[in-house]
């Protein structure tokens, strides 16, 4: 288990040669694509914690989630994508392209705890599910203070 | 297996609940970002296949498909977003709306083959991949030719 988060995180923080064919512009649409189609997830294991649980889609929910987590968003992150370009507004911070090994100490437990999730999500306990949510919920939010602007 | 598949496809083609919370716009904005990101990740595949494989990045971008697939995109068709809304264009059709058994029996392969990629991915094995890949490709091009404007 650990090497295989090992290889995830190596996967998502590298990766620039898939970048290589894409526009800043592009490359920019893409990462927020990436978040917003995980946004839209996690709004669903909320709404399902908070309403009627239905197990198989939050676990499928969950999934998303981690999947994009080691999908190597990294790359998305290219030379030319630290400000608007062309349609593509961005709203991350200058200090995202300065501080790599402060990205990178962020990075490792969203991966980390989306990965659980998944793995909470699949045995179907809520209230396990609560917890972890939480848990992946607050690795996202230290990124987004630390780097990205309101 | 089988019955994984089938919860799989009822999460995916049911779960209107959830898309109740957004807007038509929001619907769109949504659908759009997951098939975007869907493709970022079937191009990271193509690349690997065309140059040098790389087996982590193939396995995790195969289990973005698969994810994605299995998310229940379903419910972003809502009411409202048979057109443009908003600052939301979209291509589908509108014949999608009014035959969903069609709707159905398009996206029944395309969960089964993407989720049986990321079972290949997972193995590793680059020509049994390609395989898979232009399998899954087929679906994905079978229902953009059916219910999707150029």
């Amino acid at each position: 288990m650990k090497k295989t988060l090992a290889a995830l995180v190596l996967v998502s923080l590298s990766g620039a040669v898939m970048a290589q064919a894409l526009t800043p512009e592009e490359m920019i649409r893409t990462r927020k694509s990436g978040y917003r189609f995980m946004d839209w997830n996690m709004s669903k294991i909320k709404a399902n914690l908070d309403g009627n649980f239905n197990k198989d889609q939050v676990a499928a929910a969950a999934n998303l989630v981690a999947a994009t987590a080691n999908s190597g968003m990294g790359a998305l992150f290219g030379p030319g994508t630290d400000r608007e370009v062309g349609n593509e507004k961005t709203r991350v911070k200058p200090e995202f392209f300065q501080q790599p090994e402060k990205v990178r100490e962020l990075a490792i437990p969203f991966i980390r705890e989306t990965n659980e999730l998944a793995k909470v999500a699949a045995a179907g306990d809520a209230e396990a599910i609560r917890t972890q949510f939480a848990k992946t919920a607050d690795t996202c939010t230290a990124c987004h203070r630390q780097f990205r602007n309101r």
